[in-house]
């Protein structure tokens, strides 16, 4: 057997997310049917984070362990030529072997995601799907500013998802740092790990910030609560991105 | 009367063009109905360009003259509001009232383009219609040294369509410029006013060159030739996208 480390983009859009499930297709299905229909074997595929529906990567790493004697190129290659006879969605951007002791999820030391916010009040066209438009004029600064109450370990209940699965809601968030380039707000999210939903729910505090609707302050009395209620809707998924996952080199 | 300019952000993937076309949809037959939908009035759009099928727009400006007695903010979103009807393909992201005597395509003294190339192994997910796939590695220093080559006053025959329209073949080139971000090859050009493929086909030369097959002298070479047998194919319409118009102040 040989372990195959796979980075994975895809546009979330067609998908319930990454994880298999029940009730739709997911991107883990996509790759588990593409790697039996080029090895002929039944496969699990291992992720760094899940997704949820809608939720896109640029660069997701995976694993899956492979008998077939099949180096890593001509595997991500026939993958590919597999995918896109299913699939507009999801391409391998690079394989390597990795020795069996490495695993995409539990090797993993760093995950990092940045969410698109389009702020302005004409709907998109390009970006239809990719970013969370914002008609309201949103004060990155200001942003930014409450961002910073979020860095560093805290007991993140009040930004975790009611579904969380995690033992622990403590995380240590190493960055959320909010830019503006041009009409397109950027916040980059950067931990350990995540809870459920943070990121989502992070944005949506940190764009009543912006809109006005929340002073700066109030998003660190919101992470002291402790308490869901004290919390914005989420922002919706269309625009957030996993961007990478750090491992020990 | 008043003439609005309006600024167009528009995806070129479900239209023949911007230019009315009797044989499929258009930019221009799009945001004409919307207008007469919003107006009662039937108005004739002129834009500072011409996109071809499938080519995009971040900022494309044109202009109508409307009688109704209606201001350029509530014009802007009666028209996103009518085009969210029928496309998500085109959106106006700024409008206003101009002069009589300002022309969009008259009066534009210069014209931006960004052509985008994603040059990687992998199929485009996230990017697809959206980018030129080259996969074999590309040189951009080499792409950048041709151009070099290009910007100027010159006769522009060898990269000019068969089809084009224009008085002379003589153009001035004030940029053409290649770098790299990533996988991302980003080629920009600006000019007064292209010859009809000119952008095409200048970057379909420059991506021989990146891939080696041309030598970086071939460039002069081929446009001094005056000749579109010297040329390599153009590059594919998805990745070009109109980037602004500019007017004297």
């Amino acid at each position: 057997m040989t372990r195959f480390a796979l980075t994975l983009e895809f546009d979330g859009g067609p998908y319930m997310g990454l994880q298999r499930q029940a009730h739709g297709p997911s991107v883990q299905q996509a790759v588990e049917e593409a790697v039996l229909s080029v090895t002929g074997e039944t496969v699990t595929l291992h992720a760094a984070g899940r997704t949820d529906a809608g939720v896109h990567a640029r660069a997701m790493r995976v694993h899956v362990d492979v008998a077939k004697d099949i180096g890593a190129f001509r595997l991500m290659e026939a993958l590919n030529a597999r995918l896109r006879l299913v699939s507009e969605a999801i391409a391998v951007l690079d394989a390597e072997e990795k020795p069996d002791d490495w695993h995409a999820r539990f090797s993993c030391t760093g995950r990092r995601y940045v969410y698109r916010i389009i702020n302005r009040r004409a709907p998109l066209t390009l970006d239809a799907g990719k970013a969370w438009n914002v008609k309201q004029p949103l004060d990155e600064a200001a942003m930014h500013e409450a961002a910073k109450a979020l860095v560093g370990r805290h007991d993140f209940t009040t930004f975790r998802s009611t579904q969380c699965q995690a033992d622990s809601p403590l995380k240590t968030l190493d960055r959320l740092a909010v830019r503006r380039e041009g009409s397109e707000v950027l916040i980059e999210a950067a931990a350990r790990s995540f809870l459920h939903h943070q990121v989502r729910s992070m944005v949506g505090c940190l764009a009543l910030v912006g809109m006005g609707h929340w002073p700066v302050a109030r998003m660190a009395e919101a992470l002291a609560a402790r308490d869901r209620t004290a919390l914005g809707h989420n922002a919706p998924p269309e625009g957030l991105y996993f961007m990478g996952a750090d491992y020990p080199a």
